[in-house]
């Protein structure tokens, strides 16, 4: 017998420098860390929250089919932050050495949004759905 | 002036034939979209409902810096899918086109857990924590 638990997905990125990238979601995005395993040659499983969402962070293992965007020179996926203060949240990230992709702006499709790719190969877009 | 939001964060995940992977994540995961754009040349973009969570879809475009796995050949996440019944998802995923990673068994990490790679090229981890 095992509890009961409630449905919900949520994504694992794959990085290099496992423990530099949860510093930086830390600055930049606010995230908590909520569970977090350290092996003894440093490589971390992390779950981080941010807002009422979370995420997990774990340093890559391109043989166990786990590759970094450092290691591939590109990206599958990438992270809608939905945020109050985008052009802020987007300052912020470019002040702690993400890149923009482009700049935070309105959108035809009526959101405010810009994205930029982080230190560790991870794309954002950041940004808020416009008033109606 | 525009609304405040609550901050949340959720994944996109790019794939070729974004129509048949909604419909894949309705079948076996029993996704609901909650919203969705179809451009005239047939390419979605979709944010759907597992549970309390959601998670975007979208039509690739390698240019623009969204490539889905089948063009990389490998992915840079892996979606972490907490259920009820890992065993009878993890059933359902096969039976609807996924093929298995590792097939779900109790890990010494105190989860029930296996691993699918999906007919798009993302991996999901199927599984629930055990009981303490």
């Amino acid at each position: 017998m095992s509890e009961t638990v409630e449905t919900s997905v949520a994504p694992l990125l794959n990085v290099r420098r496992g423990k530099a990238a949860i510093e930086f979601y830390k600055t930049v995005f606010g995230a908590k860390v909520i569970f977090q395993t350290d092996s003894p040659d440093g490589e971390i499983v992390a779950q981080l929250q941010v807002g009422t969402s979370n995420f997990w962070v774990a340093d890559e293992s391109p043989v166990h089919g786990n590759s970094s965007p450092e290691t591939l020179g590109a990206s599958t996926f990438r992270m809608v932050l939905i945020v109050d203060e985008p052009d802020a949240v987007f300052a912020q990230a470019l002040a702690a050495g993400a890149q923009s992709v482009w700049p935070v702006a309105d959108q035809s499709y009526g959101w405010r949004v810009g994205r930029v790719v982080d230190p560790f190969g991870h794309h954002w877009e950041i940004g808020k759905p416009l008033e109606k």
